[in-house]
């Protein structure tokens, strides 16, 4: 018997589908080398003298996966919500990111970021540094000690950006290629090309990230159809495309063979939309910053019955909040809004729904992540909803919902491939 | 100098009109039998020998105020959060307020409530209980008991209702009446009249229901235009009337010499609008509970700038969080897509406006409540927010912004009209 093998014992849930809530009353959770072994409501034979941890009554989920969060504006979540993106980006985002060129200043502030998604629900990420190399790489060092498994980019922007925060076109390739061999010291956390969003990138920029990307065959993330006068203002800076996605795809830095996450999605149309689906891009929907940044409401329950892969972002400080439990109630409260007020062919988001968004669905992008079907990773965040009080007895179904809409977002436990964090 | 005059020092906050966020740093704010004496940088002469309490850097508010809230329905706050208003009627809220006449059950549910109402940063509510009578007066005994100072309401409904919670109209008005005649004996939280909503209210009862009001001089609350299949079933209801806010002023329950509060107003129209404003109806906006239960997003802010009067509700359990200050950033959040999806003519509610609402705005229905002016109620949290850890340094209003989005919501200190509660 493998010392890495061992036993959760709980309420074990997952989504396999978006459709589909599987439970498993006080059962076990087997896991054998960092994967899900299978779930059992008596230990099999070759188990039975496996370590146990025993959790009572508790929710054993898997591990939250946020597809878009910004580490270096963690800072300020919550401050000036009073502004839509492109202002807000100018007030707060750069002047903030513009710090990080001061490793001391990094080192404090991704030192808390880094506790704070430790502790949160969320076991693995797409995080946005700044485009500071140095201050990059020390996020990273700082993740892979904590046990977390995370995308992490440096950020690529040579154009209208304030000059504290431009790099040229020359630097931003160079120090991006320096910064690739140099995460090479990685093994749980790996890089993605970052380019920040089309207005702060040059073509010439993109051409060199898609050699980049086919060199060193990393994944890429960036912004997509997120606010309509960052929309219009793509519409202008890139006059040959048909619509905002083109300004990635004919860099090949689009999905197909470059694993792609784009973060928002809000106002994509149908052109664009049909070419996500056809290159298996994935989209973050991130209903809070959405929200905050008066950008709109993004059409996730049609995305997930056309078949796109879609996940959630807390999108900080866009969002307020890490939790990807507050996303998922922010998911579920912004489609009813959509039906109500926009679409009401297009019913709301569910549960099970917006579960299979905050794991499964995201979880595909870092290969078999977010569900505990046999092989996949084992990824597990177990909750104590003890401390919700209710004179109500509840069933598990209810119970989840109730760790969804009301708990803090903190687990009791966590688990990252078959790595107790806590 | 009475013994019942005292200061807090610190950061003081507070909103006398909707545009207008007044900031006292490093203040003295003075209590005199129970009342807002004044706000010093340096105490006068005659405050010299007052017990001070510091609060050092903390953050100092007047009380918040829900203007809407089901004390019945705690129980199951985030559950069945996939219905819409008449569904989830039938299917939680009438089977959950049927247990209420079980005297037990209601202490052990209305402890709870109580409990968490205290501790929260709310010092006044205006709540429905249920039908029954005992319960009732047993949930007003607890308020009584805990310092809160709220309105409460025996609810009324003969109608359209499940058998084991539908009153007859004699029934209902008897015991409305011995109810009022028994809630004399509180001094600090007294009955409010509050029939349902008009699907579950004859004409008898709401004509009774008017002499009642008339003769023990109550104020009256009830719910209106919330969501769109229960105004089209109100329209069959009462076919005299030309919007629904008429189902109550037909009987002079709206506003006037009745003071009234109309939870939701999501749906009001010119003419029920020009009524309110009219007779002062006060709005309880419950922008969570208009998310989850589809009804979609009231007019708030062109109702402030129409000069309506304005507050803020919880909705638990509607809405699933006691907090307003979860209230107030919801309000924000979904003004913001009522700009961009709906009405780009009228913008985004602001920070200030948001803790007018929930402070003065919805404080005026108890008199001089809501705000640190002189004269005003003592109702006064203290916020510490040093447990929401940034790199940046805040100033107050950021702070303030801060508290709202990202604290628990649960106060340090709390008086209401004078009065320490912790």
């Amino acid at each position: 018997m493998n010392k890495s093998t061992f036993a959760l014992k709980g309420n074990i849930f997952y989504t396999p589908t978006p459709n589909q809530l599987v439970i498993h009353p006080q059962s076990y959770l087997v896991c054998e080398n960092g994967l899900v072994a299978g779930i059992f409501e008596q230990l099999p034979e070759q188990y039975t003298n496996i370590p146990v941890e025993d959790h009572g009554n508790r929710l054993i989920l898997p591990g939250l996966v946020d597809l878009h969060v910004h580490a270096s504006q963690y800072a300020y979540r919550g401050l000036g919500m009073d502004m839509e993106l492109l202002q807000w980006l100018e007030s707060n985002a750069f002047p903030e990111e513009s710090k990080f060129a001061d490793l001391d200043y990094a080192k404090q502030a991704y030192s808390l970021f880094t506790q704070q998604l430790t502790e949160s629900a969320t076991t693995r990420a797409c995080i946005f540094a700044t485009l500071h190399r140095p201050a990059t790489l020390l996020l990273t060092q700082l993740l892979e000690e904590s046990g977390m498994r995370c995308y992490v980019g440096k950020v690529n922007m040579d154009r209208n950006c304030p000059d504290i925060l431009q790099e040229t076109t020359e630097e931003s390739l160079a120090e991006t290629r320096r910064w690739l061999e140099e995460s090479k010291q990685f093994t749980k956390n790996k890089p993605m090309l970052t380019p920040r969003f089309t207005p702060t990138c040059t073509d010439e920029l993109m051409a060199g990230l898609s050699q980049l990307q086919k060199e060193f065959n990393v994944p890429f993330q960036s912004h997509l159809s997120e606010n309509i006068p960052e929309i219009e203002w793509v519409k202008e800076l890139c006059p040959g495309t048909r619509f905002y996605g083109e300004a990635y795809s004919q860099f090949d830095l689009f999905g197909g063979n470059c694993p792609t996450v784009m973060a928002h999605c809000v106002w994509s149309d149908a052109d664009e939309r049909a070419l996500m689906k056809q290159n298996g891009v994935f989209i973050a929907h991130c209903p809070q910053s959405n929200m905050n940044i008066s950008s709109g409401i993004a059409p996730v329950k049609s995305y997930l019955l056309e078949g796109q892969k879609v996940g959630l972002g807390s999108d900080v400080a866009g969002g307020a909040h890490l939790s990807l439990f507050r996303a998922m109630t922010d998911a579920i409260q912004c489609s009813k809004l959509r039906w109500r007020l926009v679409d009401q062919n297009t019913p709301a988001l569910t549960m099970p729904e917006a579960l299979y968004m905050a794991t499964k669905g995201g979880g595909e992008l870092f290969g078999k992540v977010g569900s505990f079907e046999p092989g996949y990773a084992f990824d597990a965040i177990v909750m104590d909803d003890s401390d919700i009080p209710t004179t109500r007895t509840c069933n598990l179904a209810e119970r989840l919902e109730r760790v969804v809409y009301l708990s803090n977002g903190k687990p009791h436990a966590k688990y990252v491939q078959g790595e107790k964090l806590f």
